[in-house]
């Protein structure tokens, strides 16, 4: 049944990721086949950059379809029912923090299998889950959001170490990702429910 | 003959991408230093972001003297003889389109011998003859052209189609290339001649 | 006493980019997450663009803790002592052009390990040094600065190629390395000291 489900989130996160950046494109009036690309790098940008950084060749994306289909019918559909979709404000907003909660779980473990520090892996599932939307705000030409906003990328670091305590105690693996997963999705509901941020450090000059 | 005249296409072409990488940073007031390495990636960066996607190293580039050697010398002609070279517009132009479709078709025959799937092959044969514009684009600050205006992106699309169609008859390898090079120039120059872009999808909102 | 020398090199350089890397992102009201990230981009950006283009994997920083932890309270020391390490503008810069000096041979040493072509290994060695600003600047939304002002990269430029003179002599490889260290140190002084930058070539429309 989990990895089942997994795969689900999985889905849905793509397409919350893909749909978020074609709307990100669309607002720049960029035309169809740069909202293409948009809604592409703010899906698999993350996930390939921790590739790029670990030296997993090719990439995950060339050889993953499904995710290829997910996004390509993603845009396509942003673009066709933009206006529509736009009202599912909160429904994409919750497909997100799932998927942001996978991708972070995700990552985290491909870089576990590299046996590298446990600080390291940890930023390399934020990187998977976040930097998607650094590279889409960087080819819009915009200071990337999440420097900037929310807290986004600090629910991955608590849900990666999470997910890491628990794997040390002998819990089933699923239940722990599922649980790190929910623990991701829940501190980015709170913080936007919440209007939580980090405090910016101004420089008295 | 064939690959001779492949060879003073890719001089040509790597010509005119790194003469047009050399205007705009001049456009932006860069110094010489910026303006080389601006008209370098334009030249070398579709290449090289489809050498790390795949797991080519050490990039192209790196081996690749004659190219340097072009690339070198076009931006220094860009500098010292600008004024001059901006009256060729047209063959500048028509140099760039001809360079557009060769690196479309060498991007796009180096990702089928990885087994890659048909579509990611057009995919890389498009980043390899497009990204370079992008990563200049992204480098002076601006939203990448290609993802806002004209015909560009798509015609390396459907000339890779047209390839990958070609080779699968038993036609002779060096004429399939040659017939998808003037295919996209073709598409390029129908393109900018009757100013076809590809229509925005606005959000109503 | 010399790789001693160099170890104590490599933390003020590293805290010195880390350190300008913290005040760009403060002075675009970044948050701290943020900040820490332009801090890291800015210290690790240029030896992991070279271990990519080279093929390195996984990239340096990943294996190397030392530099992680002194990034880290770099980042931290900035955000909280700001106002008070701002009052350091000189010491940071004498730090900053001689970890420029390191970064750089350290860069050209490597490349010129995997025997590419002398101009290649200058390049590499100055990618390693210049292009985490780079990233930061592009992070920022900005045109990177050393596309603009001053003489930065072309004093990379030239310790590189003295090393490799020097090199083919039978000196000392320590002694080699400091000399050409501190050349990019005293070339980078004399250049701010006296304001020289490369002249700007406009173009006569």
């Amino acid at each position: 049944m989990y990895p089942g489900f997994l795969n689900l989130i999985d889905i849905l996160g793509t397409f919350a990721f893909a749909v978020s950046g074609a709307f990100s494109a669309m607002e720049r009036k960029l035309d169809p086949f740069g909202t293409l690309i948009i809604a592409f790098v703010s899906a698999i940008g993350g996930g390939t950059l921790r590739d790029v950084l670990l030296g997993n060749f090719p990439v995950n994306w060339l050889h993953n379809e499904a995710a290829i289909l997910v996004i390509f019918s993603s845009a396509l559909s942003a673009m066709l029912f933009g206006s529509y979709l736009r009202q599912l404000t909160t429904a994409l907003f919750l497909f997100d923090a799932l998927g942001l909660g996978l991708f972070s779980i995700i990552g985290f473990e491909i870089a576990l299998k590299q046996n590298l520090s446990i600080g390291i892996c940890i930023a390399l599932g934020t990187i998977s889950a976040c930097f998607g939307g650094v590279i889409r705000d960087v080819l819009l030409n915009k200071v990337p959001l999440i420097f900037q906003k929310e807290i986004y990328a600090l629910a991955c670091v608590f849900g990666c170490a999470a997910y890491y305590l628990l794997e040390r105690t002998r819990i089933n693996t699923d239940v722990a990702r599922i649980t790190c997963i929910l623990l991701i999705f829940a501190i980015r509901v709170v913080a936007v429910r919440f209007r939580l941020s980090l405090p910016r450090i101004s420089l008295k000059q």
